[in-house]
């Protein structure tokens, strides 16, 4: 559907030379953020700074562009010179807002304008605040006395509110909320309630908080636990640094990690067991970047998750193969080796059957082990047994955790 | 919901010693097939032989049996005894009929009395027809001149079916036709048509046809080349020989499976590759099993498909370590078992993940491929490498064509 962002704002708190939509969220512009949630849909951006023009015409050629001469008639009345590229309903947002996910899951489903309303905002004081009646908006504005939600600057919207603008015309200043305000009048206004995370960047503060929120929603839940008290913490760091280039897609840097992890199993092959050990758990960081990138920018693929799990599994078992040439054949070891080797597979692989998972014996404790049994081997051989032994009990006892976890649920 | 189901009937053309709902069909009485299909319904039989009492008494407790002392009054009459038990809508069907899955699922889904109707029929003269207009059935009956569909003998009814019985009580003979036929004629009557098999079973040759109809619809379509032109033929006669004990369920055929194939591990570590190479194979064979019971039975569960995916990985990954200790350790035989043992659990591990299946890369061609290897390796160690290197290269050959028929795909 067609999407209107509204980006003809006037700076007025936050004093950067560049204009909001623009200012740098976790290595990309506030606006690009929003503009990677709507792939698919019809944008129209209206602006006025000419920075924003230019930036949207080299990234996004296929946005259309409109032109508001007069930014200090508010933002009512830039949504007005939109009119005649929408034919139908349409979304609107702000485009100097960061919304998660959750907000673009709703296009098509509702009866009149809605305003997706939160519990939660960053500056209660400046918010546009929102009174609602049974299924019905009765008021919106900053100053009410009493509310029940949060304007997000998130719309759904019939095409009627430009009838209702179009009333308005002549006033000197035309915000959107008093535009909202004469149609909730009518009846006209529903809202929804939406329980992700946005905010309104108007000051650096905002801008720290808002990264965080990225940040948080680029992790995934189910990581295991060295994911989540070391990896993640440096690969979001990588993953901020190279997300403006669309060099680095989420399969580029697959691609990258599988090669770190081929590079881990060269210098155990050639014996150089302490590089080859860091190396791993290196591989181990960056692994985690595909799938932030994909996150971040939308640019998720069933063929890039597959693509990464075996890529994962081949290079782990270059790894472990790795370790026993290092060590050398002995029964020992063979058998060792046949641990480690099935545990380089079996938790992804029951996950794949039952959906579970262990925050113990995934791939980042696998890796992470692998890098301490390689430091150790500098000093005794026998640690890269030892560590083989570890990878492989430690998987066999999530496999049986699972197992037992599934069986209990049926 | 409550199902009926007639098994009152006089076999006129079967002469068998049993009635004919217990006519041994694939290792099972022909009527426990249905019942096994309606797990989680209330079922009902109406019987005149007290056969069929003892039967159902003794393995299905919970049915409720009603006895009907006048079979000659015809199935109409047989359906009207069982009037006090039903108080809604019920499925009706035919204790001496064979039913394929896609019969069973539709219940709770119309809005009149409906009759599951078919293109197909194994008996044309001997059947009923069905003629219809629109959505609706105008007339049924042996004899029309011309017909649509056939009767099933599987219907859907609504419970005022016994107010149109109670008006023809008083006749000698009450033919369910006749009933169906009255309900059309007030335009009461709707059809389904199914594209399952189905087949009403009077004498030794549709016994046989029956015989068919299931094994076909036992077999997996996603079986590899080996499953099904060697596998599936002794597994189908294994499963059909203890189907009837209730000992046997799919769990317990995992855990025998499993063990055949430690088994197979065990001989190769000592040295029997012979014996080791035909148990792999018979291993493979008697994996069949487990799947065949569960959807002859209705047994299937998820965490029975998940037992035995990881059950047949670890048995896999254990013949192949028997294998390299039968060979011995070498660079050689090192590498050909880092092949080997991924090739016993990618082509699952990928099938898993992308939903695709090789016909030349699955567990039957490896096992089948490991009992040739086994059987040269009685005149030449070395068939065991080649052996491992050959079912590696065919499981990286098929993960390469699957991820590049999902590649394709997406």
């Amino acid at each position: 559907m067609k999407v209107v962002i509204l980006a003809a704002g006037l700076a007025k708190r936050m004093r950067a030379k560049k204009p909001k939509p623009l200012i740098n969220l976790f290595g990309m512009p506030i606006i690009e953020h929003s503009i990677r949630k709507l792939k698919g849909h019809d944008i129209v951006i209206v602006y006025h700074n000419k920075e924003i023009k230019k930036f949207i015409k080299k990234r996004f050629p296929e946005i259309k562009l409109i032109y508001n001469d007069k930014p200090e008639k508010e933002n009512g009345w830039s949504l007005y010179l939109a009119k005649n590229y929408i034919d139908d309903d349409f979304l609107l947002l702000m485009a100097d807002h960061y919304y998660e996910e959750d907000f673009f899951k709703c296009d098509g489903e509702f009866d009149k304008t809605t305003i997706l309303v939160s519990k939660h905002c960053e500056d209660a004081d400046e918010a546009t605040k929102v009174k609602v009646n049974g299924k019905k908006v009765i008021d919106i504005g900053k100053n009410l006395s009493s509310y029940d939600y949060f304007d997000t600057g998130f719309f759904y919207c019939k095409r009627e509110i430009f009838d209702y603008i179009e009333r308005m015309k002549e006033r000197k200043k035309i915000s959107l909320s008093d535009v909202i305000s004469l149609l909730a009048k009518d009846g006209k206004v529903g809202y929804k309630l939406i329980s992700g995370k946005w905010i309104d960047i108007d000051t650096k503060k905002d801008l720290k908080k808002a990264e965080k929120i990225v940040a948080d929603s680029i992790l995934k839940s189910e990581d295991g636990i060295i994911a989540r008290s070391i990896n993640r913490k440096i690969s979001i760091q990588i993953t901020k640094a190279i997300v403006k280039y669309d060099f680095f897609t989420p399969n580029i840097m697959t691609v990258v990690s599988f090669f770190l992890g081929i590079l881990s199993a060269i210098f155990f092959f050639m014996n150089l067991v302490v590089p080859a050990g860091i190396m791993s758990q290196i591989c181990s960081i960056v692994d985690g970047c595909d799938g932030e990138i994909a996150r971040i920018k939308n640019m998720k693929t069933k063929f890039g998750s597959v693509f990464d799990a075996l890529t994962d599994r081949i290079a782990d078992f270059l790894i472990v193969l790795g370790i026993l040439f290092a060590y050398g054949f002995t029964k020992l070891s063979i058998i060792s080796f046949f641990l480690a080797i099935s545990a380089s597979i079996f938790p992804s692989y029951v996950y794949h059957l039952t959906g579970i998972r262990t925050s113990f014996s995934g791939r980042d404790v696998r890796l992470f082990s692998i890098m301490v049994g390689g430091i150790l081997a500098y000093f005794s051989k026998e640690f890269l047994i030892y560590t083989m032994i570890f990878i492989g009990l430690l998987a066999y006892i999530g496999t049986a955790f699972i197992v037992y976890k599934f069986w209990k649920a049926e």
